[in-house]
C-alpha cells in the first residue's frame, strides 16, 4: 500500500487544530487508511514537500502531492474506490460542494471571529508573528479588532446553524444514515474551535448538534476525541 | 400511466408562485411525467382531495394524495425509477434535505422580507382576508410592519447567497453536471420571486447564479419561463 503522509499544523502543545487538516484527517479515516503525520507550524510550510505548498493540509500519496482539503478528497475518492464512499456518487459529491462552500463562507467567518486571539494564544513561538502579520493583511485591521466582532458573530451563529440543526432532527448525520465526507466538512469547524477555545459551539445549534458532535468525536476510535479539547 | 393531478395557488392572474410547488411542477418534469394542475386559492385549500391538506403543492398521484414538497420528492424517486434520478442516490439525498433546509432557514426567511407585500397585493380576492390574518398571527405583527424588514433583509442576501454563488462557479449546477432536486428547490425561491415581483433577486448571487437561472428557466421546454413574470 502506498504510503500517506500528511503535514498539519499544531498549537505549542502540539494540538493538530486545523479545519482543513481534520477534513483530511477524517477521510483518510473513512477509507479505512492510516498516515504518518509531520507535525509542523504555519512557518514551516516553505520547506515541506516540493516548497510550493502553501497550505496544510498537504498530503503525500506516494508520488503524488496534494494540497486543499476539497482536492484531496476527490483524490480519495477517486483512487480508493474499495472503501467506503465519501460522496455517494456526482450528486451526492456536488451535492457536497453546496455543504463545503456553506462552511467556508457562512460559517467559518462567525467562527474565526470568536475563536481567532484563543488561536493565537496558543500558537507556537515561530508562528506568531507570521500569523498576526498575514491575518492581520488579510482582515485590514489589528487581530484584536477583528476579534472585537466575536459577539456579534455569536449573535448570528444559531441562526447561521439552523439548517444543519434542521437537517439533523431529522437524520442522524449530514451523510444520511453513516456519515460522508459532508460531516467532516462541518466536523472541521467544530474540532478547530474544540482544540483551540472553550467556546461552546454546538451548543449554538442545539440537541441535534450537540448529539451529532458527539457522535463525531467517537468515530474511527475516538479519532476526533483523542486530540485534547482546549481548556 | 397513473394520472397526476396537483394541486396549485396563483395569483389574480391565474400565475402559479408557491416556492414549494415549483420544486414539485420541476421535480415531475425531471421525470417525465406530465401533470394535470388545478389552479386554486388558499382558501380552497380545505376543500380538495381528502379534506385533510393543510398546504400546497398537494399531488394526487392515483389513489395517493401526499402534501409537502420534500415528501413529493421522495415518492417520485423511489415510485419512478426509470426517470432521470432527482437526488442520485442516498448521500445526494441526503446533502439535499441540508439544501432544503437552507432554502426554508436561511434564503425563504429573507426573501419573504422583501415580496410579502408584492405577493398580497397580487392575490385572489378571496384569498386576501385569509392571508392577512394568517401571516400576521404568523409574524406577530402587521404585514406592513414585517415588510419594513426588507431593506435589512436585502442587505443580507449575498452573504446568505454566497455558498450557491462559489458552488455555481465550478460546477454549473447544484447538482453537478446535471440539475438535480437541489435545483429545483432553490430554483422555486427565484420563481416565487420572479412571478409575484420585479425585485432582482438573482443580481445578488452575481453572474454565476444570473447564468444558472436563466438556464434553470430554460429547462423542459422553458416550463419555468412561460409562467409570466411580474411587471
Amino acid at each position: 500500500m502506498t504510503t500517506i503522509t500528511t503535514y498539519d499544523i499544531t498549537t505549542a502543545d502540539g494540538t493538530r487544530f486545523s479545519p482543513h487538516a481534520w477534513r483530511t484527517t477524517m477521510a483518510l479515516a473513512h477509507k479505512g487508511l492510516s498516515h504518518d503525520c509531520h507535525k509542523i507550524g504555519f512557518t514551516d510550510i516553505p520547506g515541506i514537500c516540493d516548497g510550493a505548498r502553501k497550505i496544510v493540509p498537504t498530503v503525500q500519496f506516494g508520488d503524488d502531492v496534494l494540497s486543499e482539503s476539497w482536492a484531496i478528497a476527490l483524490h480519495l475518492e477517486e483512487t480508493v474506490p474499495e472503501g467506503p464512499s465519501l460522496f455517494g456518487g456526482e450528486k451526492g459529491k456536488a451535492h457536497a460542494l453546496f455543504l463545503n462552500n456553506w462552511a467556508a463562507f457562512s460559517l467559518h467567518p462567525l467562527v474565526i471571529r470568536i475563536i481567532l486571539l484563543d488561536i493565537y494564544n496558543r500558537l507556537q513561538d515561530k508562528d506568531r508573528e507570521y500569523f498576526r502579520t498575514s491575518r492581520e493583511k488579510r482582515f485590514n485591521m489589528s487581530l484584536e479588532d477583528f476579534a472585537a466582532g466575536g459577539e456579534a458573530a455569536k449573535g448570528q451563529l444559531k441562526s447561521v446553524l439552523t439548517p444543519m440543526t434542521k437537517t439533523l432532527e431529522t437524520q442522524q448525520w449530514l451523510g444520511g444514515r453513516v456519515p460522508s465526507y459532508a460531516d467532516y466538512i462541518v466536523f472541521g469547524a467544530f474540532q478547530w474551535v474544540r482544540t483551540t477555545s472553550t467556546f461552546d459551539l454546538a451548543s449554538y445549534g442545539g440537541e441535534p448538534v450537540q448529539a451529532w458532535l458527539d457522535a463525531t468525536l467517537d468515530l474511527y476510535d475516538g479519532l476526533g476525541r483523542n486530540e485534547p479539547a482546549a481548556s
